[in-house]
């Protein structure tokens, strides 16, 4: 894409509020999730695609290792900013309910092939302008969980966040967190209508259908498959958001957002931050209700 | 197969206590079911293997619809012991709580290429004689979750129980169906046990790697993750378990173990309490344990 659109990691690392950027992509991320999946589309267009995408194997292999394995050992490709995190670094890879999560998320991502993802959805993957937002680089594109691409757009977000510590050098972000927050916020939000939207008006898919529910008079049979599904998804986000924070500082794609932090020692700090947070919502994601109680 | 091999289902309307049958069913099925799964198998050989049967879905289509849509609402080709079970038929119809988690099951089978299920893997597709048990009709074979074979033929064998009462003109079945009780017992307590061993010994596939668990000398993680595993499988078993046996009483294929009962009121009767277990284990699975409690 031509200027002026840029990368929005590199616009949130600039420190600007782009107005959209939750309400877009929250509506990306419920229509072509949603109209990916069985809720929608007739299941043997979905199968008979999903055997095109299966042998996009070699760029699923790398997000399995990289994503879900590699950060909780001593793999040959991981990097930390050393020796500052080294302490906490040994004590994440010695963390069993962390690491018997991290397995039980990839055997879940390689599982379950719900509908066709961007599968590489994160800041870098997304340009912006103050009025557009466009998704790019669809090559890890293939069928997973809904939840993986949600969590990890949100996890970017947070790490964002957590990075703004390091970008103070022209003046405080004490506005640049606020509004991160907030869009975590409201991107979930967004999701969660356009999808109850999908489901009220778009449920055409051999899941949950009609004639169960609405044809025999009764929508909030329907209402209450929705919450199981929204909370599923959320319960699993949370999973896919922690293990994303955690690769991206102890394995071997790290982001900007962090990378451009010169002080190794701000940087660091705010690593162990990410760290932490990532390893609370991907262990305790089925006691986490809110991202009101996340973003607190 | 030639005599004197029968099928199972026969054999045990017969009443006939065959002492291997859950031994052998239990550890094929942990066998199969592991060795072709991301545990054991590398798993770009799995997803070229799912790419071919992903062309099965005329007969997934089947499976999906018949078992998990059609006996929850008033489907054209569904039939039922009438009068007798027609006020429970449409209590089940109007049960909220068990629809939405048939629909969930259907969710869970349809999107989780798990591993090569047998498909089909009912009391009709064992041939047994006292010394031999051998699986036959693979024609539903496809990727899927593993609780779904298992689920599906112990739910046989609780049909079988259920039935028991009806074929009682030549004496008691007390003993049969304390047999049966035990054949899931021994087939659950089999598979679990074989599926132990095969964790420990043959888990070389990309999932809970040895790198991130025995190798750094923390065995106890790796039996964690092995417990999380098999309560999913238990967990979701029942749920297919009991949506197994209320298709068989409301749907389109009916169980000579039933079927074969003359008299109607007594047939409807035991249907009836095979429905109302079906309810419980499917609704409830979350909150039982162990099969001990299903059994008693």
């Amino acid at each position: 894409l031509a200027p002026p659109h840029i990368i929005l990691r590199r616009a949130l690392i600039e420190g600007r509020q782009l107005p959209n950027i939750a309400r877009d992509i929250g509506l990306f991320m419920a229509r072509t999730l949603f109209r990916g999946s069985d809720l929608h589309m007739p299941t043997k267009d979905r199968k008979a695609d999903l055997a095109l995408f299966a042998d996009n194997v070699e760029l699923c292999g790398i997000t399995e290792d990289l994503v879900f394995t590699d950060p909780y050992f001593d793999a040959k490709l991981n990097r930390h900013t050393s020796p500052q995190l080294d302490g906490l670094v040994a004590e994440l890879r010695a963390d069993r309910d962390l690491k018997v999560e991290a397995q039980r998320l990839k055997h879940l991502f390689a599982a379950n092939a719900e509908t066709l993802l961007h599968g590489d959805l994160h800041s870098g993957s997304i340009m912006v302008t103050d009025t557009e937002t466009r998704m790019i680089d669809p090559e890890f594109a293939f069928y997973g969980p809904i939840a993986f691409d949600v969590g990890m757009l949100l996890a970017n977000f947070w790490m964002s966040f957590f990075s703004q510590r390091g970008h103070e050098d022209k003046g405080r972000r004490d506005a640049m967190r606020a509004y991160l927050l907030g869009v975590t916020n409201e991107t979930w939000a967004v999701f969660r209508a356009e999808f109850s939207v999908l489901w009220r008006s778009e449920r055409t898919g051999m899941l949950y259908q009609r004639s169960l529910f609405e044809d025999q008079g009764d929508i909030l049979a329907a209402e209450q498959a929705l919450d199981h599904v929204l909370h599923q998804i959320w319960t699993d986000l949370l999973g896919f958001a922690g293990i994303e924070v955690h690769r991206r500082i102890l394995g071997l794609a790290h982001n900007a957002d962090f990378e451009t932090i010169a002080d190794e020692d701000v940087r660091a700090s705010c690593e162990a931050k990410a760290l932490k947070f990532g390893r609370h919502i991907a262990v305790n994601r089925r006691q986490i209700y809110s991202i009101d109680e996340v973003n607190s």
